[in-house]
């Protein structure tokens, strides 16, 4: 097997190019996400004069990036001290990128605007014969097509969240386990050569967690724990609005905890590890059932098989111990459960909040919330989008100077 | 009990006056840590033109803050093209800081120089009948005495490490389980307004995780984890070479994995925490021993008492799970096992390394090292003074334009 090679970046200093592209970034962040809309709110979000920022803004605006509300020109404004500011606005479909999801049995490919506004959706089901070369045809099948419906857009980047093990730094994929016979793909250098775009790559878990972030309901939360469990556990961990990588992009692997040692065999080598008790594919093999919707009719009845009754605690009591793992481990704002099936959430999230908050080691100097996700499947693909969108609003991946194209608004 | 509020700061853009401070801080550093030792390395280290460098370097020089190379001067050298550049020092004892050290039954104060160096260290042990008044005045006792007989050096500031719960933010020590009358401190409050110093806290293994990056013999390794095991068991989390604080400073509480839902009832309410089983007080009550080097001298017997075996198998067997769920939830490049006396430290090391490396969940792609602290007891105070020197290093703590004291060197 080949190891990943860690690229350690020089720290480099900061130069005027880092700080007008760091500040246009910041400008367009802001007004995106809500924090600011004129350029008063902008100039006391970032700390800058408001002459700098009209500068900036006014720049940005020639270059079609931000609109000022027609609603309410300044014109028509009276000329008192107290005048409303003219409120800003990055127009819609002026920033946008591709979001490529590859899970285990599909390819999904979107394109959403920098404010999360998914515009374009396809897919294709992988055939059981699938290699390499067949994955890559379909892959440029998607992209080809993405950019033909879409060439009146600005296009910013391609951003892909993939099954792991993945080289996030080289973008590539390794083999992932039960992937027919796909595997060891520079998609990044791929990618890039083909479409002269700026590609990302990251695990499918960080992907949601950005979604989560940027486009959820929580968007006030910038440190927080996306959970997935669907037939793996896994997390995307954010701490202060950036993914927590580790050394080589590994960090996250919470559903590889070993909470019994007496507990069954984990295909890692441990044994009780948090997966096999929590995955939603386990609670259903657990409790001898074909379906969610089966186990949720059955939790509806009076009494319980006792095998499923002990399937569910047996899940909800590893969930328990991993939720206040990781509340001691990372310390988040919120964690957020994520690929549940709607009809047995209640078995995921019935009294964790209150019981992670009252066990984890800081107990009553903190209050972490748990919440299921409200983005549902959407967080893994608008999240492969959001990859792109996080590099643009870190002032990383460069707005052109020369705006979008002019065909558009 | 009171909650921590989280100091949510805003994002705030990029200004000159910054870029100067980073740009400055960042020349010190490389300097200081040997990444640079001569105006072009500086250059192609920070990406920056040698004109802007020598322009910074020279400043910095006139201000004491770096001195050339006495033994290779500029005039001694042939004119010809191949001349070597003139080797760049941070001088000793130029910029300094007080570190401040509280544990259970007694607080250190020591002064080091941003190399590292540790040139004063007074203690005091604390009474049993210590509250906080009789706290207060031994720390400000501590400090007037550090301050006086330091008056010579440049101070930049106050850093404290201790045994928690703390409000980092705040600077606010809550109430440690164990530490006799003493709580509820504003020590940040209360030293800034009496020494006029930067005041920065944090707790004990974060401080020690920073001590081992910046002056440990892994420096170059920025995204590490350094465990401490005593009566507790915790971790300082380094990613990138920043503190990994969580949203209220109380990530890294690794103690406290639950890893065996039929083990001991632990203090926080679980069952089986890793701490009970590889804590160094807990190994010894588990053994039955009165000390390490009682347990030690047994383990050199060919045949060990069962029980002592028993307890030692499980205090490893605890720490393979520990490791690996750290390399799972971290990704580190490094993890340093600290605060382990020296007679025992093979029960914690031997074989863990590997282990480790073939149970992870991304075995095979990433190799993590496993070392023992060689800063030992150090970490902490050196860590405390430390917490100073990664804030003037990040340009957060800005170095005066005035220079040091002009009294020294």
């Amino acid at each position: 097997m080949e190891a990943v090679e860690n690229k350690r970046k020089k720290a480099k200093a900061k130069n005027l190019q880092f700080l007008r592209n760091t500040n246009r970034a910041a400008i367009i962040r802001e007004l995106v996400l809500g924090n600011a809309n004129s350029r008063i709110e902008l100039s006391k979000q970032l700390g800058l004069s408001r002459m700098a920022i009209s500068a900036m803004v006014n720049e940005l605006i020639e270059q079609n990036y931000i609109e000022e509300d027609a609603g309410v020109p300044v014109t028509a404004m009276p000329k008192s001290s107290g005048r409303n500011p003219v409120m800003l606005n990055v127009p819609n479909k002026c920033i946008n990128a591709i979001g490529i999801y590859i899970k285990r049995y599909e390819v999904h490919c979107i394109v959403a605007d920098i404010k999360g506004d998914i515009f374009y959706h396809d897919f294709r089901v992988l055939p059981v014969d699938a290699d390499n070369g067949i994955f890559i045809s379909i892959l440029y099948d998607l992209l080809d097509r993405a950019i033909k419906k879409n060439e009146a857009y600005y296009l910013s980047g391609i951003g892909i969240a993939s099954i792991g093990p993945l080289d996030i730094y080289n973008k590539k994929i390794f083999y992932p386990p039960n992937f027919y016979k796909i595997g060891n793909i520079d998609l990044g250098q791929l990618l890039e050569e083909r479409y002269q775009l700026p590609v990302f790559l990251d695990n499918d878990m960080n992907a949601s967690a950005v979604a989560e972030y940027l486009y959820g309901n929580n968007r006030q939360y910038g440190t927080l724990v996306y959970v997935g469990f669907s037939s793996g556990v896994g997390a995307g961990v954010l701490m202060k609005g950036q993914l927590l990588h580790g050394s080589a992009g590994f960090a996250g692997e919470i559903g590889h905890i070993s909470i019994n040692p007496v507990g069954p065999l984990c295909s890692c080598g441990q044994h009780g590890c948090v997966e096999i008790y929590t995955s939603t594919s386990n609670l259903l093999n657990a409790s001898g059932m074909e379906s969610t919707q089966e186990l949720a009719k059955l939790l509806q009845r009076e009494t319980i098989p006792r095998y499923v009754a002990e399937a569910v605690d047996d899940c909800r009591n590893a969930l328990k111990t991993l939720l206040i793992t990781i509340a001691n481990l990372y310390d988040p704002e919120m964690i957020i459960l994520g690929e549940i099936p709607q009809e047995i959430s209640s078995v995921y999230i019935t009294g964790m909040e209150e019981y992670m908050n009252k066990h984890m080691f800081h107990h009553g100097f903190q209050n972490i919330q748990v919440k299921l996700s409200e983005l549902e499947e959407k967080a893994a693909y608008l999240g492969a989008a959001a990859l792109v969108f996080q590099k643009i609003f870190s002032g990383t991946t460069v707005l052109p100077d020369h705006g979008k194209k002019e065909n558009d608004v």
